[in-house]
């Protein structure tokens, strides 16, 4: 069997998540990294080979799909349309609000190619988008809630590390248990930020920092932290190292709704999940969509979609017989 | 906006549930009910009027798509080529080992007529299925379990009922706490029927009966009960029909897998449902499906799919658009 030729664009934790991925999946093989680094400098966990991002189109025919992990507020609205335009691409852009700008460039990109671009992918936006599309489509009459974590939200976290004085940081996003058990209840809650989320923070302060500015700073920060109720814990570097080096994330999508010629019965759709490591979680799921594009560009499909056009039998290694056997 | 036309074939429990899910989707309306029954003899919920079934192929162009409501067991493997050589169909057909064989008969047929066939739709097979492919193309490391209920299993019910002395009864499937656990932890455990579920019986007994040898019958009763820890309670006909006369059911799909370079991270995801109504719900699942394969088939697509090979996006009344906007 010939395998799908994956090309990882950025090479960050997502990555590296995505190379250890692939690992997983038989019928895929890493062609290498692609880098706006020196790729001298780029030691990969697997000894793949590092390339200057520049060059990258030039490999065009021996690269099936590109990985796209870069950061969606900088990279990917520069580098989605310049890989589009040559490559079969995936990303997990999440930047809700600019996603139908993004798609419109990308798909004007892709269909000029010839190529296939699946965006948003990953859990949010990614399955939870899934989850939330299907959900609603079975139970028109209710409502849909999207709670995140436990877990580290990269974004808060850097937010905090902005702050003077302030070395280093992690910021833990929690679901509170009583909002969580209220949507369940199948009332559909009115909740607020507060009501929803909670916000714990390790901080390690530079000498000399004023403990008590930096935590009023960040309990006090617009957006990031003012709407919830935050807590800050103050710790040494070896404590960070040691206790908060990883980076775990989960959530919740639970949809609650009504059916019955008189609205008699009552359903709950729950879809949970804990992740010990949100770069790999996120990675292993572009690594399903990148199987996905692969085909169905060979089919002849051209533009870019998002996961929730994508079928799912599309993203599985186990033929059609295999799937009704397997799974259905 | 033109509605679609929907029809039903089969007037018992998922019919009228089909029929009262009909009025939350405002892009859909009813034309009928098909039945093998005198038509005359149908008094439906929201007064659709019923035909006889051998009629249905005279109204194929009145008709987008026939949602089979029959069981699996005889009527499916009859009315589901006869029609969907004449209409669009959906259905829950689950009988898991003759799907392929079902499939076959249902693609062939829907090909040469130039229509379009979702079967084994509903939640399992359905959208449990579509967890589990999901979950394993996300985690090709890891391992998949399904537990049902707590809920109102109908086969096993009929199976109490079939017992010479038993007036009425209602089974209950119910899974065990400590397994679904042990699964959440993500060790893949090996666990026997046994140790997945119990169920537990209500039963009315006929004057007279023998108690003692009907509830030795059940709980030696093969495939049915005879491997699973049973309970049965004998109540009174009022007692049966003021606690159990509801059909909830549910369930949870949970996968867990490792990740990382060295399989140092585990993911769990669990896909959960909590039914107050099992043929609601599977009735909404079926519109859901419905409307796709009504679109499906107007873009030219024609043969017999699962739910599996369906774009969730099909499945919602939302624009690309709105379902980028909102959804994702």
């Amino acid at each position: 069997m010939e395998k799908i030729k994956i090309a990882i664009s950025g090479y960050g934790n997502l990555g590296k998540s995505v190379e250890a991925g692939i690992l997983q999946n038989n019928d895929m093989e890493l062609f290498g990294v692609f880098t706006r680094r020196d790729p001298s400098t780029i030691k990969t966990l697997t000894g793949a080979k590092a390339y200057l991002a520049d060059e990258a189109p030039s490999f065009a025919d021996k690269i099936d799909v590109m990985i796209l992990c870069g950061g969606s507020a900088t990279d990917l609205p520069k580098q989605g349309p310049f890989f589009a335009a040559h490559f079969n691409t995936v990303d997990a852009f999440d930047t809700h609000a600019k996603i139908p700008e993004y798609f419109e460039e990308m798909d004007k990109t892709a269909k000029k190619a010839g190529k296939f671009s699946v965006i948003a992918g990953g859990w949010d936006p990614g399955m939870f988008s899934i989850m939330r599309l299907y959900n609603e489509a079975i139970l028109p009459e209710g409502g849909t809630y999207t709670f995140w974590g436990p877990g580290v939200s990269q974004g808060h976290s850097d937010a905090i590390r902005r702050i003077e004085g302030v070395a280093d940081a992690k910021q833990y996003t929690i679901p509170i248990e009583e909002a969580v058990n209220a949507v369940r209840g199948g009332v559909n809650p009115s909740l607020s930020a507060r009501q929803k989320h909670k916000r714990v923070c390790y901080v390690v302060a530079r000498e000399d920092a004023d403990k008590e500015r930096i935590e009023r700073e960040i309990k006090t920060m617009p957006n990031y932290f003012a709407d919830y109720d935050t807590t800050v814990h103050f710790v040494t570097r070896e404590e960070l190292d040691r206790d908060h080096s990883g980076l775990p994330h989960g959530g919740i999508v639970i949809t609650t709704g009504k059916t019955g010629i008189n609205k008699e019965h009552g359903h709950t759709i729950e879809y949970k999940i804990a992740l010990d490591s949100n770069p790999d979680f996120t990675a292993n799921v572009l690594l399903a969509f990148a199987r996905a594009a692969y085909r169905l560009n060979r089919e002849g499909a051209t533009g870019a979609k998002t996961v929730a056009d994508i079928p799912p039998s599309y993203l599985s290694p186990k033929s059609p017989e295999e799937i009704r056997r397997l799974y259905i």
